[in-house]
């Protein structure tokens, strides 16, 4: 029996426990587990208990750690050093802990300075979400075939990473092994900037003297391009505040390409129009239809021709793994 | 009856005649009607027949605007002059031409200049679409409750207005009545920047060196905001020809626009980040949630307190009218 602790119910913590309780038992990586939820928020704590996220609501900090083998730190990324502090006195021997903001240098940071060495840290981002936020909006099956980031370190015990993998696969998820501080320059570009650009469209439209006209005519284009800045404001914040120098370079590369396209606008250069446009809609195309079912990038997992491989699974049993 | 011909059977000319030829010719403004379909491209006239969205195929320009009360021009923007001047020697005295490019202000000017003074010309823009293009993309509800701009001139005779609003309700869209040049700017805001904005995403993530790296990572977030790179090419090459001004002024707001940001970021300005984050999320929520079940702006039509008029249809027929 596993205890994992959750600690903050909102989407992607109470995603999680649902995932995490769904799965059976005698097929997971994890074996039988135990989730024990804490969240300040009460109304969040009986949300996640009452979509059976959670086997049991814990009444403090303290009492979701007792005995915890991994604890989950499910809240925005500027709470987690405060959070990490909270929970560096309580954590039980050799416990496992992970997390699931968008960034990772400064949180993996902050986690080796404030936790205990005995208490190993793996830094997590599951690459799925929703634009709606809190414990209402988790289903069951937000990480199914999902990129799920994990960053441990070269310091990092291999039997941490195991555990973290093993409930990374039980929740149907895919972990995908990479720095932190690479980690947090590749998401700025395919998915901060995405969310910078949907917010900065909204506000330099709808900011528009001519808004209440222009509004009658949008339609599902204006929607989709815009989808993400109806994202939480507290995560999209955090983001902000802890990628600042890949958004920084992000924000140089999009006004020196806008540069670009505007002099090929003016001249009315049709045929650089045309390159323009056919060249990303192929390279958009191609990301999308790379590998049928897969995930683009995934298709290199597939061949890199190691065969059905048996390891120990992380408690004794052992699993088959490909 | 009422003759209609549709010259380009591609998405929008077919997804037009599907819905033509759907309606209950009882019910419908337009009363019974014939539908003749051209395309220089065999295939797409063919496959076009196929689905049923014209009553016939006609085998030369001439023959599909022989005897046709509306001519509805379903080509590119940039493929409207030559179109125009073949038709211009072929128009049945008083037949009525409208078109369905994303453009109106250039468009509009060549109409006038190219049409016999006895053929009145009346821009239209369905605000509706799909990123994938042809005839085999046409679906029959793609105009359901869309916004359909109609761009008539002062001096555009009433019969005419009143034939191609006709077309557009039998279609199941709203006509929108504004003028070409107000058009153009609007609709640059919320349709033709967004699918700029989705291009330029793809272009300067996928050139990146780290694209292979990123690409693996990118999701849901990514997928929709750029799903416009994926529209059709010629007609986004025809937009950012026919509506240069407008957009190389949107471009400009968006630098200045990332040039704010950029120093919002630098600075770690925690609360302006936070402000400009709650503002986009909640004018974009706003317009989401205007009112239920209608486009925003739409709203206003509701209210112009005019109640029920009953006013002659076209052709003779009393047809009631909100």
């Amino acid at each position: 029996m596993i205890r994992i602790a959750i600690v903050g119910m909102g989407l992607i913590g109470t995603a999680l426990g649902i995932a995490l309780r769904t799965v059976d038992s005698k097929t997971s990586p994890l074996g039988a587990i135990e989730v024990l939820g804490f969240d300040a928020n009460q109304d969040h704590l009986k949300e996640a208990r009452a979509r059976l996220a959670i086997d049991k609501m814990a009444t403090s900090l303290a009492d979701a750690l007792n005995g915890a083998h991994l604890v989950i730190l499910a809240v925005p990324a500027l709470a987690m050093q405060d959070v990490l502090k909270a929970i560096a006195p309580l954590l039980a021997p050799g416990a496992v802990v992970t997390d699931v903001t968008s960034t990772k240098a400064d949180v993996t940071r902050w986690a080796e300075e404030i936790l205990p060495a005995a208490n190993p840290f793996v830094g997590g981002h599951p690459m799925a979400g929703r634009e709606q936020s809190g414990p209402k909006a988790a289903v069951h099956d937000l990480f199914k075939n999902a990129v799920y980031c994990l960053c441990p370190r070269l310091s990092t015990p291999p039997e941490a990473i195991a555990l973290c993998e093993a409930m990374v696969e039980a929740v149907g998820a895919k972990a995908y092994f990479i720095d932190p501080v690479e980690h947090d320059a590749y998401v700025a570009g395919i998915s901060h900037l995405p969310f910078v650009m949907a917010t900065m469209l909204v506000h330099v439209t709808t900011q528009a003297n001519s808004w209440r006209e222009m509004s009658a005519l949008a339609a599902g284009g204006y929607r989709d391009t815009t989808r993400l800045a109806s994202g939480d404001v507290t995560m999209h914040r955090d983001i902000m505040m802890t990628n600042r120098d890949s958004l920084v370079r992000w924000i140089d590369v999009m006004v020196s390409e806008l540069s670009d396209l505007k002099k090929v606008v003016q001249d009315g250069n049709q045929d650089a129009i045309t390159n323009y446009l056919t060249t990303a809609k192929q390279a958009r195309d191609e990301w999308l239809t790379q590998k049928p079912g897969m995930r683009p990038g995934e298709a290199e997992y597939e061949d890199l021709g190691v065969g059905t491989v048996e390891r120990p699974s992380l408690f004794g049993r052992r699993s088959t793994r490909r």
